[in-house]
């Protein structure tokens, strides 16, 4: 990287506390704040309190700061901002498409191999409350050869209604061709709707949600995005508007008449809005998409990704006794690996590997299923750290 | 009050910045945050960024804080810790206990005439979803004659599956007879559950939620108790746990098998929790919680929040002009008004009045119906703030 570059990467990187003690590879888990953020939100419930707390003076003002992070947010992902969802973070996003749909018996929702824990249990108790099936297709081997969209296709019945899938998969770092996979199934026989667990592409891939035409795109603030825990959104294409309806509900996306009785729903992404959130995290997630903006943009943070997980994932292959999942360089800003056959069988364990390196603050994660370790660069993640790393793994 | 107490009450209002620049009569709408819960968000972000912010020391740490705030809340409502799950807000702990049961057409819902709208809209919702009978029974009637037990108990129907009230209703301020409206329900033939929306109670009333058997609780921490917006609860009595399924889902209502599959619910309150939250926010609530405490039991603060709402029910009273909605004095610190006859004639109005006030720094808040100004104390409030907010009502 030129010096012109590490210097402004420098720069950034000093505005986030959390990498000043330790070298971190935990993105996909939660990103580090930048300070402006933290004293955004600090600053923002100082105001609320020098206001209000409750006035009309404090809600104006509120709904105007939350209006400006929703409108970051929209530009973020391509989309109006009268299509996103304030949400608390990427499950609870999920959870507004799969309840939102009227599930007739018979009904199914096609799941990929890779989802998360919580949605496949979401999708379980839906199966369970309304006879709905759910059948999962195998995706997790297409991370180094054949097409995940052709998989999708294969699997689809007449009756599929709802395919949730992931944009990145947590676990292998795969970016999945959404639009593509979008196509396929809105051109299928079902007509079938898409609902994308995104927890692992906001912040990380330049998106234009509009162009995809994903119908539902649930994602967080905490992660790539480096915003506080706790925020999060969820989009829904104005397309598919009509096939949702708000399952948990509250005054925040109901309109009152003039005695405080429900009268209809707010427009767009506020109707699936509730109640009281901690609106000061919206200042926090805001400045957050600043400080990225202030860096680059969307192009420009994802191609630097890209290199620096590629340079990452070149010196795991490279050392021995480690084995990278993906026999080709990265698509995202995550890199999975394991222990090879002679290590593990010599009683190493992932588990042991990650205890090791948190103990020397290298802090990575493990993964279960497939069971392997997964390392996450960023944008500002730097070449030196990433030596350290390989070299810390290498001493194990 | 005796000098030693406004010495010690002085010091806990020089604690909450929220109130060196307003006369604040909003409790029912937001609690002022003390400096001690603003420094704990604070410090806990700061600790986060340092340990991680993702990794497994974080992930302990954070979830020992989380069960310390359980148990604080816990012991404010007189249940154990394992019967209360986090939430955002009151209205998702409502939401939680109307998606959990398990509605078959027919089942009847039986509602007061003062629940919040968020509240109805939610009925409304599973009205049209299931085929669930919506009633409405007449509690705004019983303020001053009346026992709102017995208008309860002759609307309840061998069909009715649930009773959704207020402990303290928002917009009246009458405290319902919780133990006896129970008693009432589970004893009718429908054995009918409670739901209790616990916004106005939570932080007010000592309360026994044990003894009172009520089965859902649903309550926030950001307005009596003084907590950040962001931080509510939910309580489930053990004894209605078959009653009620886990609705919106994800990882931390879920244990985990070997490989990352949902295998089974968490223990208790836990399995109605979702995913990431701001858990900066609950180190808040604990302070918040912590400096009630500092001051007196939850017995004594009731006590004083019915004196202060004596002292301003009296002077209101007896201000030419205005009329209490009560004509006994208020069991809580809710205390709702109106201009009388001849001022609404002359053109006056509520909002008018709440306004003025606002402008001189006098918070309180409209209410539609009743149409009516509310005015809440707590236990912190001055005789003298009472007296220059009566005053400035007379100057209107």
């Amino acid at each position: 990287m030129a010096i012109a570059n590490q210097a402004k990467n420098r720069e950034q990187r000093e505005q986030l506390p959390a990498l000043k003690n330790k070298a971190y590879f935990n993105y996909g888990g939660q990103g580090p704040m930048p300070a402006q953020a933290l004293a955004a939100i600090q600053k923002t419930f100082a105001s609320i309190q020098e206001m209000g707390p409750f006035s009309s003076k404090t809600f104006g003002w509120s709904m105007e700061q939350t209006e400006k992070t929703r409108v970051a947010i929209a530009t973020e992902l391509g989309a109006p901002p009268e299509t996103i969802t304030f949400t608390e973070n990427t499950t609870i996003g999920c959870n507004i498409a799969l309840w939102g749909i009227d599930w007739q018996p018979g009904d199914r929702i096609l799941l990929t191999d890779c989802e998360h824990p919580g949605i496949i249990a979401t999708v379980q108790e839906i199966q369970r409350r309304f006879g709905v099936e759910m059948s999962v297709c195998p995706i997790m081997d297409t991370l180094n050869q054949g097409n995940p969209a052709a998989v999708i296709a294969e699997h689809l019945h007449p009756n599929t209604r709802l395919v949730v899938l992931s944009h990145i998969l947590w676990n292998t770092g795969q970016v999945l061709p959404l639009a593509e996979i979008v196509k396929v199934c809105h051109n299928s026989k079902g007509a079938t709707k898409v609902l994308v667990d995104a927890a692992q592409s906001v912040g990380v891939l330049p998106l234009n949600l509009t162009e995809i035409g994903v119908d539902f795109y649930a994602f967080t603030g905490h992660k790539w995005l480096c915003g506080p825990e706790g925020t999060g959104g969820f989009y829904l294409h104005p397309d598919a508007r009509e096939s949702l309806n708000p399952t948990f509900i509250g005054w925040r996306g109901v309109v009152q008449d003039e005695v405080g009785n429900p009268a209809s729903w707010k427009p767009g992404g506020l109707q699936f809005e509730v109640a009281t959130s901690a609106y000061p995290l919206y200042a926090g997630l805001l400045e957050a998409i600043a400080f990225h903006n202030q860096w680059g943009t969307a192009e420009e943070r994802y191609q630097r990704i890209l290199e620096l997980s590629q340079y990452l994932w070149q010196k795991l292959a490279d050392s021995p006794g480690i084995e990278c999942l993906r026999t080709s360089p990265p698509q995202s800003g995550l890199v999975s690996f394991q222990l090879d056959k002679k290590r593990l069988d010599s009683g190493a364990t992932h588990l042991s590997l990650v205890q090791f390196l948190e103990k020397q603050n290298y802090l990575v994660r493990l993964i279960l299923n497939p069971n392997c370790v997964r390392a996450c660069v960023h944008y500002f993640t730097e070449e030196s750290e990433i030596d350290r790393l390989v070299d810390m793994i290498s001493s194990f």
